[in-house]
């Protein structure tokens, strides 16, 4: 039993942390609660309540399954509810008229075969790529309405005016789920991504410069802070892991109207781009990462060589991306990051150059500088692999600056 | 609008195409539009429909929520849903009742100020990571059947007999989806994951073949077998980007029954292990096919002299992740995975002499050499670092197909 409190207080403890980090998400929590509150007044205000035939669960339903996190998020469900709700009732009512001339025997068999055949239709149109993408909530929710609405006509005879109530309650609860999420501390898809795309840019940097420089420096610190610069070290198993979030944020952030610094149609997709070209780097890191760690021992003469040189590649490859993130924080084309670009390049000429001339200063201990090559050149070469998708993604970057400096005008 | 019949017609040919690619997505459609139609029969047949009070309505949108491709999916949804409603609806009825005996002015007070906490502590509970993993749709359904009964309490007086039939009329519609789910053409969430891994090893093994032998081959090749080839050779781009899909299927599978070779108790953690050492294999045959295709020219004498021991390590570690894809698919220990790893070793222990060699059987075509050096020494240094992760990968799928060969009894 004393296990059982420990655990239980333990899970609290997390949560009580989990809040005191992320007060957004306690302000969400806060937001459905009033939401629901508010749509429950429904219940207790009784002119509001006949108005809509007594049906005003549908506006709570409504509340609860599309109330989202963020605004883009919330605005895409609404519409899909929205979309799928009124075509599958004025479909189903097309056919429960087509099954009522068509007499009493019959009724059953056309309802039958209509919501067998429709139902798996939709849910064949959920498998499609592009529908599942955006459309894939009001899919369901066309199946939901169409299978409700056919059956019900059976029994219930006012089935227009419950079709009306139905578009009514569901209007009710979009709107305030629209008003609530959009008014009241709004998350915005958008916001986040953009967030999320200029840390994971830094925490690359970061580890680009770390991890080089922690090879070179060696391991000389103390334990504790060695600790602390790990975790940071490891900031870019961040960015490989990412990609299924910025899909999700990307796909949202095209619902979202304009706020902030951010225009209707701005150009979501190019953050994914960079998104790829950000992972891209971050398997080159991986790899030199490992290579770094391996146990290969190398000759304290060489390192203090190469040192230097390698030190400036990864440093001014770091300076390139912080620029970046720096770019993509203001927002507008940065007069440095073509010079700093350069630099880079001159820095990885001059590592190349440095590469050639090795075996010239070193021949008398040659058996030795080649035991320690694979591990050394591996080092340049990994850098310039690097370079590659870094080239990439600063070109990708001037032409966003360039884009969002035509539509932000500034 | 020509146009538009061709985009028409283009969608259809491309949803043709996925239906007859996969008969088993066309399965679950019909499968579906199966559990509706049976599902809608409450509606037609009058006694059903007097016995669960005319609320047949919640069994069909259980029906339509619940259902889900895989078995472990729709079991994992089915019992949230029956849990989630009957914990809201008995606490629900428990503060009804406190209501009730307060009287009438604090009664809408009462369930108001209750909605509104319950609500944000549950959508709260749904940011916490181990219960998003497992209880999210039943937190969801909880929020949603705690207002709609409470609320429901200020007009309804039946609101046992409400909260009664509800219940009933979600276990209905849960255990028809489980049962057609299970019976009809099952697919298993398990199955689904232990296919998927082995898949990717397979082209994992192939890709990094492919790599090494394009690169030293040549490209001799006509363009229509590079196009093939060229497919295949990045099936490990699947590899990288498939670790949310392994997340949801291990989540799912844990939820099924024994089926097929399946215990209940199979270790799918370990599936998830597995996975993460192919995604760092797949790092690796990254940063080399990015090395590859660069356009460092190497002179032939070099790459032929490199040519065969570097193929050697390329196909021994290749047969290595084939014997262990083999291994995994009859679950049985091999017998021959440990002279692979050995046969592997020796070849990298080979590799690396030859390394030591070159400059001596180069020495008069220096200054070459290293200029290439980069190049040719990172395939060698990148084909250790890829060994680092295979020799994990196969520790530990020795000891996975120890405890299958432990449970399984063969």
């Amino acid at each position: 039993i004393f296990g059982l409190v420990l655990e239980v207080s333990n899970f609290f403890k997390k949560a009580w942390h989990l809040g005191h980090n992320e007060p957004r998400k306690v302000i969400h929590c806060l937001k459905v609660g009033m939401a629901l509150t508010v749509v429950s007044l429904f219940y207790y205000t009784r002119p509001l309540y006949e108005g809509v035939g007594g049906n005003a669960m549908w506006a709570i339903m409504t509340v609860v399954v599309v109330f989202e996190n963020t605004v883009g998020a919330t605005i895409c469900k609404s519409l899909n509810r929205i979309c799928g709700t009124f075509l599958a009732g004025s479909l189903a009512i097309g056919i429960h008229w087509i099954a009522s001339q068509s007499g009493d025997k019959f009724e059953p068999f056309i309802t039958g075969i209509s919501v067998f055949l429709l139902a798996s239709a939709a849910t064949f149109s959920r498998f499609i790529p592009s529908v599942k993408a955006r459309f894939d909530y009001g899919a369901m929710i066309f199946i939901l309405t169409f299978s409700l609405v056919t059956v019900s006509g059976y029994r219930v005879d006012r089935l227009m005016e419950l079709a009306n109530n139905r578009v009514y309650t569901i209007t009710i609860g979009t709107a305030l789920c629209t008003m609530i999420t959009t008014f009241i501390c709004p998350i915005w898809a958008g916001e986040e991504l953009y967030m999320l795309i200029t840390r994971n840019m830094d925490k690359l940097a970061y580890s680009l410069d770390g991890c080089v420089g922690e090879y070179f420096n060696g391991s000389g610190t103390s334990a504790d802070g060695d600790k602390e610069s790990d975790k940071k070290l490891l900031g870019y198993k961040c960015v490989l892991t990412s990609k299924a979030t910025e899909e999700v944020m990307a796909n949202f952030a095209r619902w979202e109207p304009a706020h902030g610094r951010f225009n209707f149609r701005h150009p979501w997709k190019q953050y994914l781009k960079i998104g790829a070209s950000m992972r891209a780097c971050a398997y080159c890191i991986d790899a030199l990462d490992c290579c770094v760690n391996s146990e290969n021992e190398v000759p304290e003469l060489i390192k203090k060589h190469m040192s230097n040189i390698s030190l400036k590649v990864s440093s001014e490859s770091s300076r390139v991306i912080k620029e970046l993130a720096r770019t993509m924080k203001t927002m507008k084309k940065s007069s440095t990051i073509d010079f700093l670009v350069g630099d880079m390049n001159s820095a990885i000429l001059e590592l190349q150059e440095d590469l050639k001339s090795l075996p010239n200063s070193f021949i008398n201990l040659q058996p030795l500088q080649e035991a320690e090559c694979p591990e050394k050149k591996n080092i340049g070469a990994v850098a310039l692999m690097d370079i590659i998708p870094l080239v990439t993604l600063a070109s990708l970057l001037i032409e966003i600056a360039a884009r969002i400096e035509g539509m932000v005008d500034a």
